[in-house]
C-alpha cells in the first residue's frame, strides 16, 4: 500500500454513488495521471447511506474508502445533512424549512431541513452517529465535513419550530420582555409586546420590520445553523474523528462564522471566486489564516468555470491563472486546495459545472494547470510544511454583526459593508504588498502595529477595552468611518452619535449628514493629501487636551468642520474618521501605514505579491503575479527558486501569472 | 403662561412616549432656541395609551400636552389608528389587512388594520372615542389629525371582511347584477356574473382582472378609507375637537381626497418632495387651496433627508431651498409647516429620516434654515394673517378616478396621469408665473376664464353641465387629450368615441390610433405653432357650424386630417384635443392663455415666482426664486419687503432661492 | 342567398354575444363594404351559451350563424373552453389551475380550467358535446377551433389533479420507479425516490429542481393540453364537423405542436409578430406548411396594433405592411388570414386592442389595407387555389423537446434556443431567398438536399436512423451545434459526449469548453471564410477514415483543434458543428448552400422574397417587398402580374412593401 500522502493536499469532490460500478477504475487511474492526492466524498448520500428509515447501507462507501485509501489517496467524509432523502420529508414534513411566505422548502433541490426543528436535529443525528459508527477509525480518512455550506441556497426558516424557538432564543438573550422592549424601543409605532408570543418573525407586515428584530433575526438564523454544526461536532468528536470541520462561504451565507468556527478543529471554506477577483482570494486566506494555529483547507474552487443550470465564472480566458489561484491559496495559509468537482455530473442541478474530468472520463481544459499544480506542491512540499506565514503589522477587523446592521440599514443608497471593506481598506493594502491579518472581533490584537476599524456599526465593549489596551501598549488604531454607530440592538445611542468610544475617548461627533450628492472635499491635516469624503460624513470635534484635527470638510454644509480626529492614548494613538474617504485615491492610507512604521515586504512591480513564510528550519518567499501583468520583485535576500533550482539574487522575475517559491539561502 | 401663538404656524412631529422622562425639558429648551410653536403629538402611540386591552392611561399624555401648552406650544394631537399595538392583532387576527395572494399583514410594520373590518372600525372608534372624551376640551390643543396618511404602505385589502364589503358595496352601487353585467359587459370572456358571491376581488387570475372590476376595486379601497377617516371625524367632531383633518398623500396614495376631504374641517397634507421638484410642491399647493376657505396646513416635511432604512431624498445640497419651500408652502396659502420629525428616533423603522434635533439633541445641519424661516413667518405674520390668495383665472381639473382608469390601463406604454397633467399642463403654466387652481372635478367653476381638462378619462355628467354652463357664460375650456374615453364604469362608449360631450356637442372622432412610434407632426391653425403630437392619437372632426378646426395632423397615417376643433359655444368656446402636444414646446400653451386674456402675475425672470396676497386690510407679493437661479420681478406696483424693510420699487431682487415679502405701498 | 365562399379566407374574429341586438346589420354592411368574407365566433361565449348549469341557449348563436351565413359569410365556430363561466368554478373550484405556490388561478382572467383535472375534462366535454349537436351540421361553418390558444397566460397547473395526474404520467412513461431513478440519475443530492408519491411538481424547494424533471413537467404540462384538444377533437370529429383544428401559437407557448397537431384537420396558428419582425413571419408559414398536406391557416395576427391593458405592437408606421403581411401569410401556404378583431371590445380585458371597426363601427386606419388585400386575394383566388408551395431543397429542424432543454438549462448565459435557431439558420437562408421547410422531428425527410439540426439538444433515436438514411441516400445533413448533447432524460451522456450520433459515426468529442468571453477565432477548411465561434466550443476529432477537418479553432484555449468535422457516408455528407458560428457573418452558410447544389428561387435584391407556387394547370411565383426597401427581382421565366395584368419580362419591380403575383406564360 502507499505512504498516506502528506500536505499540501491536493483533490477533488467526488461522488461515485451516481456512476456505475467500475467506474471507479478509471477515475483512480486519471487521478494518479493528473497527480491530484485527495478526494471528498459523501456529503449528498444519503438516500444511498440510508435508502428506507432505518435500512443503512455503507458498504459501498467503505468499498470506496478502502478502495481509494489503497491507492494512496487522502479521503475527506462529508456528513450529507444539506440533502434528506425524498422518504424523509414525506414522513416527517415538519422538518421542512419554510420561507417567509409560510411556503415550506420541498423535496427536490437542497438545505431543505429546518436548522432549529428538533425532529430535523434529531434525524441529523441520527446518520451522523451512524457514520461515526462506520468511519472513524478509518485510517484512510484525514478529516470530516459537517454537512455542506451552512446556509447556502436556504438560510433562514419561518416555520412553527423555528418561530416557536425564535422567542425562546429571544427570552434567552434577553431575559424579560422590559429588557426587550427597552432594548429595542418599541414604543415606536405602537411595537410594545406584552407577551412573547406577540413577537413575529419578520414575515410579511405592512412597510418593514423593526430593525432590531430584523438583525436579531439574523443573528439567530445564523446561530440555529452553527447550533447544527455544534451538535454533528460533538457527535463525531466524540467518537474520535479526525480533523473535524464545515465548509465556510463567507459574505455569501452571512453566517457569524466567528461562532461557527469555534467548534471545528481547523478553518476550511469554499472559494468560487472567478480569475479577476484575485483580491478578494486574497482576502480570504487573510481572514481564514489568523483564525486557528492550523493551517486552512479549501474545501472548494471552480477548474475552468462554475455552473449550475448553466455556465457561471469563468475561468479559462488567462492562460496560468488557474494554477496561480491555486498557489495563492496555499502560500497564504494554506495546505488543502480541493476542486469541484472530480468527474462532471452526468444528471441533476450541477451539470454545467466545471470538473477535472468530463462524464466521460477524459481531462478537461482546466485539468493541465491541475496538474502543473499539483506537481509542484509536491516539490515545495518540504517547504510548505516547514514554513508558515508569521503573524502581520497590520490587521483590520472583519465583524458579521456589522454586516447584518448594515446588510438591514444600508445608511445611504448603495453603500454594501463587504465591498466597502475591501474597496476602502483591504484591497489598497494589499496592493501595496503589505502583509495584513484580517480578524474577528474577539481576536487577540497583540502583536499588530497598526489595526483598522472600519464599517464596524456595532463595536463589542469587549473589543472596545482590547484596543484600548492595544492602543495604550503603542498601537494605532483606525476607527471608522461608521463604526460604533449602533448598540447591540442594533439602535442608536440617545446620549451621543458614537455610544461607547464617543464616551471614552475625547471628541464629540457635533454634526452628521449623508455625502451623498454632496461629496465633500476633505483636507487631510497633511497639506499633501486631498480627497472626497463619500457615503456619510460626521464632524467630529475635538473634546479634550491630547487630541488634534486629523482631516477638515473643506466644502458642503458643514465647511471649515474637522472630519478626523487623531488621539493620543498611552504609548499609541486613535484616528477617528468621521467619513468614508473616496476609494479612488489611498494616499490617505499609506500614509497610515508609513506613520504606524509598518513596510511592504519588499519592493515589487505592479500585481507582483510576496507572502514570507518562516520556519525553525527554513526560511523564504512565495511570489506571484496575481494580476496577470508580469513583473519582478526585489526579495529581502538571496535564495533559490524551488521550483526551478534558479538561483534568485534577489530580484524575482515573473512572467504574467508566474509564481516563484524562494528558499532563502 | 405664554400666548397660545398665532398662524403661520411652524413645528413638527413629536414622540415623547420613545424617550426616557426629562428628555422634554431639553427638547423644549431647543424649541425654544430653534423658534419653532407648534408639535404634533401622539399618531403612533396607541400602545403606550393603552398597554393592555381597555387598560387606558392618558396621563402621560396629559402631562405631554400641559408641558407643550404651558410652554407657549400649539398642539395637535393625531389619532394612532394607523399603528395597531401587538396585543390588539393578536388578539383580534381578524381585523388583519390581507395582500393580494392572501396573506395577512401582520404585526411589525404598518397599517395592518384592515379599513373594511367591522372589527376594526369598532377598535379604532374606540380608542379615538377614549381620545376624544380626554382631550376634546384642552385649550393647548389646535387641531386634531385623523390616523396618519391613509392608504400609506398597505392600500387595499383582500381579507374576508374586505370581499364581503365589496360585494355589499358592489350591491349599493348597482343594485342588481343585470345592471353590473350589462354596465361591465361581462358578456365578454364568460365573465357573466349570476350570484353577487361569484364577483371575485383582483386576485390571482389567468392574465388579469377585468378593468371594470380594477377600477371599481379601487374606488372601493379608496372608499373604505374614507369611510375609516369619516367615523373618526364624527366622533371627534361630536365631542367638540376643533379643526379636525386627515394628512393625505395625493398622487402617492391614489385615494379619491374629494370624498375624504368631504369630512374634515381643513386641508392637511403631507409633502415630501424634494428640492428639485418645486414644481410638484407648486401642484400640491395650487390643489390643496381651492379645496375649502381655510388655509391648509402642511402636515409632514421633510427637513434636511427623507429616510427609513437608508437616507432617500436629500435637501442639503442647495443652501436656502429648506427655507425656500417653507416659504413656498405658506405663500401659496398654507398657514402651517411641520417638520417630520423633531427629535431623531434611535430606534425603530425611520432612524435614518431627517431631523431637527440629532438623538442625542443637538440641532441637525438642515436646523437653521428652519430657524430662519420660523423666525421670518414671525416677521411676516400680520401679513400672512390678514391676506390670502385670490382665486386664479386659470384651473385645471384633477381627476382621481380619470388616474384609477389610467393606472389600469395606461392606453399607450409609459402614460402616467400624473405626469402627463404636470409636465404638459399644470408645469408649464407654472412656469409662466401665471396663476392657477387645481379642481377637483366636482368644484364650482365659475370665475375662471380658462379650464383645463385634461387626461380627464372619465368626465362626470355634472363636470359637463357645470362646463357648459361656464363656457357659455364667457369661459374656454380645453378639454383633452384622452378626456371623456371611458364611461363611469371605465368601459368604452358604444356609440361615440367621447361620450356624453361628443353627444352634446357638434363634433365627431372618426379615427383613432396610437402616437406612439409615429409621432405625427401638427400644425396649429395659427401658423406659427408647429409641433409633435404624443401618446395618442384622435382625428376629431367639426360637425356642424359654429365649430373650427384648430389643429392638423401633418403626418402619420390620418395626414391632413383635423386633430383639434374649436367650438363656440354662448359667450365661450371650447377646444377639443385629439392628441398629447409635445411637452418639450409649450407655445400652444402660450396661446390659450393670452387668447384666453389671463395674465401672468407679473413680468419675471426665469424662476421666479409670484404670488399675489389680498385682503381687507393690506395686499402684496410674496416672490421667490424657486430654481436657485436667482434673478428679479417686476411688480404690479411698489412696496416695502416685509422681511428687510428695504423699499420695492416695483423691482425685486432676488438671491438663489431667496424670497421677499413685499407689502404694496 | 350567396355563393359560399371559397378561399382565400380573409376575415375577422366576431363576439356579437357583447353587443346589443341590431349591432349585427350595421356589423355585417360594414364588412361588405371591406370586402371581407369570413368570421370566427363563439370562443369565449359559453356564460351566455349556458347561463346556468344545464341551462343551454343556443338560439342567439344560430341567429348569428345564420345570418352571417345567410349574407355570404363563411363561418368559424370556435369552442369556448378558454373561459368557464363564474358559476362553474364557483360550484367546481377543484377545476381552478393553480399557480407554482399553490395558489388558485380564479374566475376574472382566462384559462383558469386545470387541464390535469377529470372534473374540468367533463365539463369541457360537456358544452362541446352541446355545440356539436348543435351546429355539426350546419352549412354555413366550414371549420371548427378548438378552444383557444391552449398554454396562454396559464400553462402549468400544481393542482392536487395535476399533481395526481403527473405521478401517473411518469408511471406511463418509466414503468418501474428503479427506471425513473436510474434515468434520472437520482442518487446525486439524495433525489432517490422510493415512492411514486415522493415525486413532486417542481413547486418551491431550496436552490431549483432537478432538470430531468423539470423537462419531463413540461412535456407533462404540454401533454395535458393535447389531451384537452384530443378529446374535443374526437368529440367534434364524432359529430361530423370540418375543418376541425385548433390555433396554436408556437415560441410563445412551448406547446409540443408535434403532439398537439397530430389531432387536427389543419394547422392553424395565431400569428402576432410586428412588421419589423417579417422575418418571424416568414419563419412561422415556413413551419406551417409542411405539417400537413392542406393549406394552412391563420386564425389570429394584427390589424393596426396589439394590445390589452395597452397599446402594445404597432403596424401603422410602415404603410403597405399591414397588406404586405397578408400575402405573406398567404402566398407561402396558406388559405386563410384572420384579423383579431372585427369590432373593437367595449369593455373588457383587451380593449386596447387594434380591430378592423371602432366600438361606434367605423373602419379603423388600419381597415383600408385590409380592404385592398381582401380585393386583391379574390383577384388572384383562382390562381392561389390551383398552386401550391413545392417542397423546398434545404429543411431545418425545429424541435419543442430540445427547446425545454435549453429553456431549463441555456448552457451558457443568453442562449435561448428560437432565436439562436433564427439568427443563425433560417434567417439568413431566408435573406439568401432560398426556399426552406422547417421539420418537426418526426417528419419525412426525403427530397430534401440539405437539413440543418441545429441546437437539437436532445436527437430521438428514430430521427437519427431517418437522417442517416437520407444522407446515405445523398443529403447534406449538418448537425449541431449543440446537437444530441442530452438523452431523452436531459442528461448528459457517460460515455461520450454526444451519445448515439457519436456512437455511430467516426468522430469523437475531446474537449469541451463555453465560449463566453473567449469566442475563440475559426477558420474553415475553405481558406477564404474566417469567423467567431459563438456560445459553446466542442472539439471535434476524426475518428476514422472517412472523416476529414471542416473547421478548426485559432485561438482559445484549445487552439489548433477541430472545430467541425466533414463525414462522407454513403452518396452524402454529415457536417458536426462543435460551436454556434457568429451569426453576424454568415459567408459559412452560403458555403453548405452552395455545396449542396441549392440554389435561390431568382435573383433578387435585399428583402425581396420570391416564393414559387406550382399546380396542375398554372405556375407562378409570388413576390413581395417585406423589408419596405423596394427593389426588384428576375424571375425564372416571363409572367403576367394578376394584380395589375402588367406582363413581367422577367424582372420585376416593387415599391416598399409591394406585392406582385405573377402568372408564368
Amino acid at each position: 500500500m502507499p505512504d498516506k500522502p502528506l500536505p499540501p493536499y491536493i483533490g477533488a469532490a467526488y461522488y461515485p454513488e451516481a456512476w456505475p460500478e467500475g467506474t471507479i477504475d478509471q477515475d483512480i487511474e486519471r487521478a494518479k495521471e493528473i497527480g491530484i492526492n485527495t478526494f471528498r466524498i459523501g456529503e449528498f448520500a444519503w438516500s444511498r447511506m440510508e435508502r428506507e428509515e432505518g435500512q443503512h447501507d455503507f458498504g459501498w462507501v467503505h468499498d470506496v474508502v478502502n478502495r481509494l485509501g489503497e491507492e494512496g489517496f487522502a479521503v475527506i467524509m462529508a456528513t450529507p445533512t444539506a440533502t434528506p432523502p425524498a422518504w424523509l420529508t414525506k414522513k416527517y414534513p415538519e422538518v421542512l424549512a419554510v420561507d417567509v411566505d409560510g411556503q415550506p422548502y420541498g423535496h427536490g433541490g437542497r438545505r431543505h431541513g429546518c436548522p432549529a426543528s428538533p425532529k430535523w436535529r434529531a434525524l441529523s443525528e441520527g446518520i451522523v452517529r451512524k457514520m461515526a459508527d462506520e468511519f472513524a477509525d478509518d485510517p484512510h480518512i484525514i478529516g470530516w465535513q459537517i454537512d455542506n455550506e451552512f446556509g447556502c441556497h436556504v438560510n433562514e426558516s419561518f416555520s412553527a419550530s423555528a418561530v416557536a424557538r425564535w422567542r425562546e432564543w429571544l427570552k434567552e438573550k434577553y431575559g424579560t420582555l422590559d429588557s426587550l422592549n427597552s432594548s429595542w424601543g418599541t414604543e415606536l409605532w405602537s411595537q410594545w409586546y406584552t407577551d412573547w408570543d406577540e413577537i413575529p418573525a419578520p414575515v410579511k407586515c405592512g412597510y418593514a420590520h423593526h430593525p432590531s428584530l430584523r438583525v436579531n433575526w439574523k443573528e439567530f438564523s445564523s446561530d440555529m445553523y452553527a447550533e447544527c454544526n455544534r451538535e454533528q461536532y460533538d457527535i463525531l468528536k466524540a467518537a474520535g474523528c479526525p480533523n473535524v470541520m464545515t465548509d465556510g462561504m463567507p459574505n455569501f451565507h452571512r453566517l457569524d462564522y466567528e461562532t461557527m468556527f469555534a467548534d471545528a478543529d481547523l478553518v476550511a471554506n469554499n472559494c468560487y471566486f472567478p480569475p479577476d477577483q484575485y483580491r478578494a482570494i486574497i482576502g480570504e486566506c487573510d481572514w481564514m489564516r489568523p483564525i486557528k494555529d492550523t493551517p486552512y483547507w479549501f474545501t472548494e474552487s471552480a477548474t475552468g468555470w462554475t455552473g449550475g443550470f448553466q455556465v457561471g465564472s469563468l475561468y479559462l480566458p488567462k492562460p496560468g491563472s488557474i494554477r496561480a489561484r491555486g498557489w495563492l491559496m496555499t502560500a497564504l495559509g494554506g495546505e488543502m486546495v480541493l476542486y469541484w468537482l472530480y468527474r462532471q455530473h452526468w444528471s441533476g442541478q450541477e451539470m454545467l459545472h466545471g470538473s477535472l474530468l468530463t462524464t466521460y472520463g477524459e481531462p478537461t481544459v482546466g485539468c493541465e494547470e491541475i496538474g502543473l499544480l499539483a506537481e509542484e506542491l509536491q516539490t515545495a512540499g518540504e517547504f510548505l510544511r516547514e514554513t508558515s506565514v508569521p503573524q502581520a503589522k497590520v490587521a483590520l477587523h472583519y465583524h458579521t454583526p456589522s454586516a447584518w446592521i448594515l446588510d438591514t440599514e444600508p445608511q445611504v443608497p448603495g453603500l454594501q459593508y463587504d465591498s466597502a471593506f475591501n474597496e476602502s481598506f483591504h484591497g489598497p493594502i494589499t496592493d501595496m504588498n503589505v502583509m495584513r491579518d484580517v480578524l474577528f472581533a474577539g481576536a487577540d490584537v497583540s502583536g499588530y502595529d497598526l489595526i483598522f476599524s472600519p464599517f464596524m456599526a456595532y463595536l463589542p465593549d469587549d473589543t472596545l477595552e482590547r484596543m484600548l489596551d492595544a492602543v495604550r501598549a503603542g498601537a494605532t488604531w483606525v476607527v471608522g468611518p461608521l463604526t460604533s454607530i449602533r448598540s447591540r440592538h442594533a439602535t442608536l445611542f440617545r446620549d451621543c452619535a458614537y455610544g461607547p468610544i464617543e464616551r471614552a475617548l475625547p471628541f464629540k461627533v457635533t454634526k452628521r449628514f449623508p455625502a451623498t450628492g454632496i461629496d465633500p472635499d476633505i483636507v487631510w491635516t497633511d497639506p499633501c493629501i486631498r480627497g472626497k469624503a463619500k457615503a456619510w460624513c460626521d464632524v467630529i470635534e475635538p473634546d479634550g487636551g491630547a487630541t488634534d484635527i486629523y482631516a477638515i470638510y473643506e466644502s458642503g454644509p458643514c465647511a471649515g468642520q474637522p472630519a478626523a480626529v487623531d488621539i493620543e492614548l498611552g504609548e499609541g494613538r486613535i484616528i477617528v474618521l468621521g467619513f468614508r474617504p473616496d476609494p479612488a485615491d489611498t494616499s490617505w492610507l499609506q500614509r497610515f501605514v508609513s506613520e504606524a512604521g509598518v513596510k511592504p515586504v519588499c519592493d515589487a512591480t505592479e500585481g507582483i505579491a510576496v507572502v514570507p513564510r518562516v520556519g525553525d528550519k527554513q526560511n523564504g518567499w512565495i511570489a506571484f503575479d496575481w494580476k496577470g501583468l508580469g513583473g519582478h520583485a526585489v526579495l529581502p535576500s538571496d535564495g533559490v527558486d524551488i521550483l526551478t533550482d534558479e538561483p534568485i539574487c534577489p530580484v524575482v522575475s515573473l512572467c504574467p501569472y508566474g509564481v516563484a517559491v524562494v528558499k532563502s539561502s
